[in-house]
C-alpha cells in the first residue's frame, strides 16, 4: 500500500478559496481513525491556524423534538440571504443516540443545505461524546478558515455534550418548549445557567399565546439565576421557525452580545480559556486512552470496579493494584 | 530512622470503641503524604472496611458569611443532645481559601467540640480542593468505622468543591442568606440543583419577615429546576440556628429522605454509583500526577499552554509534543 499523500498547498489554497469538496475532505482526514489521514488533517489545520477566529461560534441545544433542526434551517437561510457564510456541524440523525427518525433524515435542512452560502457537516456516530465528534473543534477551526462567518454547532442533551459544546462556542442557545414548569423538570441540571438566551419555540398558531406566557416564566427563572456570560443578561424570546418569527431578534442578540463581549474583552478571554482548557482535556483523555489501551488493564479495571461496588475493597486498594504491574486479582 | 510500626489490632479495637484519639490518628495517617504512614492508615481502613456504612453522610455549603459553622454548630449539638454521634468534616478556618476570620476561629463550634457525641476534624490546608481534602471520603469512612450516625461535611463554594462534596454524601444542604434575588447571581452555577434542601439562614429578629419570602422565592425556583435526588422534592426552610428554630425540621426532612431513598433503593444504588465515580477520578488523579511529576515536563506544559493560549500552535500539536519523550520546544 502507498502511502497517502495530497498536494497541501493546493488543499490550502482551495479551502481557503471556498471549496467545499477540500474542506469535506479536510474534516474527513481530521476525523479520520488512521494515523497518517488524521496527520495530513492536522498538518493542513496548523498551516491554516492563522486564518481561524473570525467566525461567530454558536452552540444550539434543546431536548429532542425542540425543533433544533428546524430553528437551524430557518435562521441559518436568514443569516445566508443576508450575505453570511454559514457553516453548520450538525448531529447525524441516524445516530441512535439523537432520537432522529428516519423518517425525517431525507428532509433534514435540506433548503438550507442547498443554499451557496451555506455548509453542512454532520457528525458522525463514532467517536462523539453525546453527539459532540471529539474532532468538532479542529472542524469549526477548518470552517473558520474557510471563510465562514457564522459557525451553528447543533448539540443533544446526553452525557457531556453541553458541557462540551459550551466550552468551543461565544454564545450558547438554549431551545425549549412552551410549558416551562414540565419541561424543565426534565432537563439537564444546570443547563439553563450555560445559556446566553433561551428559545421558546414553536410560537406560533394555537401555542403562539401560551409561548409569551413560557417566556415569561422563564424570565422570571433567569433573574434568579448566575448569568452564563459576565455583563450579559440572558434574554429568553418566542420564536417561530415556520413562519419566521423572532429570528431576526436573536441575531440581534447575539450581534449585541458579540459587540459588548469584544469591549470587555470577555470574548476574547473566553476563547483563550477555552483553548487551554481543550488542551488539558486532550490530555486527560489521551493518559486515560494510552492507560487502558491494554485489554489486561481494561479486564483489571472491570474486575476491580465490581470489588470497588460491592465495598469489598477500597478505593485506594483498586487504584494500587491497577496501577501495580502484576495485578493481584 | 526506625520503620513506623503500630499495633493494628489495638487501633482498629480502640477506634471501634470509640477511642477519639486513636480515630484522630488513624486520619493524620490517611492524609499523611509519606509512604509509610499513608500504608498504615490504608491498612486500617481496609481492615475497618466492613463496618462502614451505616451513617447518614450530609454535605453542607452556602457562601462564607452564610453562618455554616454556627448551623453545624447548633445542628450537631441537638442530634448529640438526642443521642446521635455526630463527626463534622470542617473546613480550617486558617485556611486562605475560606475566608474564615482569625477572630471566629477560637470560637468556632466550641459548644460542639466539647459535646461528648462530638467529633470535628478540621481538613488540612495541604492537599485540599476548595476546602475539600483529598481524603475527606477516607476520613468520612473512618468516622463511620468509630460509630458516628451522622457524618458533616463542610464545604465553601470553590472550584469543584461543591460537585466533589456532593459525590460522597447521601444529602446536600446549601445554605443561602435572605434576599435570594441578589445573592443567587453571585451563587456558583448550578448549585441550586445539586441541593436537597435549601435553608435560609438567620432567620431570627428583623430578619424573621424577609427570611418568609425568600423561602417563598426560592420555592418559586425550585418548582422549576429538575431534583437532586430522583423521588424528592427539594424544601426550602427558614432557620435560625441562634434561637434553634427550624433545626428539627430540617432533621425531620433528612430521615424522611433517608426512608424513601431507601425503599426505592436510591440510597443504595447512589453510594455504589459515588464509590465507582471516586474510583475512577482516583484513577485520573494518579495518571496526571505520575505524568506530570518530572519537572521538565511541567516546564514544558507551561510553555506549551502559553503557545496554545495565544494560537501559535493547535491544541494536537501541543499534545503531541507534551507526549513525545523529547520535547521539541
Amino acid at each position: 500500500k502507498k502511502p497517502l499523500q495530497i498536494n497541501e498547498e493546493e488543499y490550502i489554497r482551495n479551502i481557503q478559496n471556498g471549496s467545499r469538496l477540500h474542506l469535506a475532505k479536510a474534516i474527513t482526514f481530521i476525523e479520520s481513525t488512521v494515523y497518517d489521514q488524521q496527520h495530513i488533517g492536522q498538518q493542513l489545520l496548523k498551516n491554516l491556524l492563522s486564518f481561524t477566529g473570525n467566525s461567530v461560534r454558536i452552540g444550539i441545544t434543546g431536548v429532542p423534538g425542540v425543533g433544533k433542526s428546524t430553528f437551524i434551517e430557518s435562521f441559518g437561510k436568514m443569516l445566508c440571504d443576508q450575505g453570511y457564510r454559514v457553516a453548520v456541524l450538525a448531529i447525524d440523525p441516524s445516530s441512535s443516540l439523537t432520537g432522529g427518525s428516519i423518517l425525517g433524515d431525507k428532509t433534514r435542512m435540506e433548503e438550507l443545505s442547498r443554499h451557496p452560502n451555506a455548509f453542512i457537516r454532520p457528525s458522525p456516530t463514532a467517536g462523539t461524546l453525546g453527539g459532540v465528534h471529539k474532532k468538532s473543534r479542529e472542524t469549526m477551526l477548518l470552517c473558520e478558515a474557510a471563510g465562514y462567518d457564522v459557525i451553528l454547532v447543533e448539540t443533544v442533551g446526553v452525557g457531556q455534550s453541553e458541557t462540551i459544546v459550551r466550552g468551543m462556542v461565544d454564545f450558547f442557545l438554549l431551545l425549549a418548549l412552551t410549558g416551562a414548569g414540565d419541561e424543565l423538570q426534565g432537563m439537564k441540571k444546570g443547563i439553563m445557567e450555560l445559556a446566553d438566551a433561551i428559545i421558546v419555540h414553536k410560537a406560533d398558531g394555537s401555542n403562539e399565546k401560551l409561548a409569551k406566557k413560557t417566556v415569561a416564566e422563564y424570565k422570571q427563572i433567569l433573574h434568579f439565576l448566575a448569568p452564563s456570560t459576565q455583563y450579559w443578561k440572558t434574554p429568553a424570546l418566542a420564536v417561530s421557525s415556520l413562519q419566521k418569527i423572532g429570528l431576526d431578534i436573536v441575531w440581534e442578540n447575539i450581534l449585541h452580545f458579540q459587540q459588548v463581549m469584544k469591549e470587555k474583552t470577555v470574548w476574547q478571554q473566553r476563547r483563550k480559556e477555552q483553548t487551554v482548557e481543550w488542551f488539558k482535556s486532550m490530555i486527560v483523555d489521551r493518559l486515560y486512552d494510552d492507560f487502558f489501551s491494554s485489554n489486561e488493564r481494561k479486564q483489571s479495571m472491570a474486575k476491580l470496579e465490581q470489588l470497588v461496588r460491592n465495598e469489598k475493597i477500597t478505593v485506594s486498594q483498586a487504584v494500587d493494584d491497577l496501577f501495580s504491574s502484576n495485578p493481584n486479582l
